[in-house]
């Protein structure tokens, strides 16, 4: 049985048939099941690492958002566990209900990510500029103080510390301080959590946080904080062309390869100071 | 304009207005026009680094392979890159002409994976068992032979060298000989460029080469690898539990954390020797 964050035992086996115990991050599918008044339901799956809490529900909401299917916490009318499932379904469906406000039908816009060649096209781009807009943030965050992220996002991974085998996202304030980390075998899902979570708290959009993720940084990753307001993205990793090109676009400050002080600053740098 | 791997500059700005250049991995979205016979026809996108060659062909191939949306290189008919595309879509669109020998509708298996909670269940997974099957292959590796891929998979990777930030996909035999390597923005796709060339190359199954990863390894990972036919997928990253136990029920030895010669092996110990 996974523990409560999220971790399980694996043998680590030895040609000679011996064994010991390690602990690998769960990967299990999250069905979400979604319904709308006067439209057909759809569902789709995230592969996510379950943990405690309101894990799931956070990421469910952070992932309708981000996608641009609600535009705020009261568009989902209900969350639920269905009753009943067995097997694999077990703790692994979420039923969602959203409000008769939200407009386009869900099938057809879970799939517009995904199916056309407008997911980077002036539609896409269109839609995120309604959605997030270009960040007129006044933050600015000291490049020291950026330099000491990484580290407070370290300590606050207890599924890496123990498995070494997950992504995370974490926000903070302009003076360094750790507001909330969320993490995940999907980098994606990482910070689709922790919007959830500040959908949850009130805090959309998050245009006074600084974000931070464990990984590299790709235009999906852009995408999704651009919808969530924030001003500022760091990675301790490297960023896509496709990445640079959106932070660029919407006046995101996007630091790449941040180890101490050093780092690569690819967009909006007025907000990094020394 | 992207150069030949798949690179292109990037500014890195300074607070002051000043600038440097620095070159970053393109990103960029490759759609898949998929016609059949009798089929309606079918898109997807793939966000991937295109590169010289015979890339995005490869990517498509090994994509469809992997997907279970063909069997072998002959079932599809055509690949073309469609004339007369503008802006967005210009070398960015890749027309699939799949052979009338296709039974499933390509819409229907295209979003099967992706739809319904079945992705980890047991029709999927004795589809795979169709596909792949449980891996016979007597190929045995030294743990030290092991320990030199890393080693050599990075001197293969040219586009990392240049921007840090791409996975890559390696084929090795049992003597620790690179036979190919591929990278990507996307960890998935590098696999696919493998497994797309090694279908034009007449080599599935893989039953006697050792893959080697530069990430983490996730249930889809072990799912393409059980695909493809391999009998020894080796990560430097960390597994997660349904990569585990993908790899067990296929009997692929699944090596993670691989550093020189310690590494953790969690499924199918034999095929590594002492």
């Amino acid at each position: 049985m996974p523990d409560r964050l999220g971790t399980i035992e694996a043998r680590v086996v030895f040609a000679d048939g011996s064994a010991r115990v390690d602990r690998v991050a769960v990967e299990a599918p999250l069905e979400l099941r979604i319904v709308a008044p006067g439209a057909r339901s759809t569902s789709t799956v995230l592969m996510r690492t379950p943990g405690e809490g309101a894990s799931d529900e956070e990421l469910t909401l952070g992932f309708l958002f981000t996608e641009g299917l609600i535009a705020r916490a009261a568009d989902v009318v209900a969350l639920r566990r269905p009753e009943g499932l067995t097997g694999d379904e077990r703790g692994n469906v979420i039923a969602v209900e959203l409000a008769s406000s939200v407009a386009l039908a869900p099938a057809e816009r879970l799939f517009y990510s995904s199916s056309s060649c407008g997911v980077c096209g002036k539609a896409a781009i269109a839609q995120l500029a309604v959605r997030g807009g270009s960040s007129a943030s006044s933050l600015r965050i000291a490049r020291a103080t950026l330099g000491e992220l990484p580290a407070r996002l370290r300590a606050a991974q207890p599924v890496f510390a123990e498995t070494g085998g997950v992504h995370a996202s974490a926000l903070f304030t302009a003076d360094g301080a750790l507001i909330a980390a969320r993490e995940d075998v999907g980098r994606h899902n990482a910070l689709d959590k922790l919007v959830g979570w500040a959908l949850t708290a009130g805090k959309i959009p998050l245009d006074n946080y600084v974000l931070l993720v464990s990984g590299r940084v790709s235009f999906e990753i852009v995408q999704k904080a651009v919808a969530a307001g924030l001003p500022v993205v760091a990675a301790v990793g490297a960023p896509s062309s496709l990445a640079v090109d959106l932070a660029e676009q919407f006046h995101v400050t996007l630091v790449g390869f941040l180890r101490g002080e050093a780092m690569n600053v690819y967009a909006a740098p007025m907000r990094v100071t020394d």
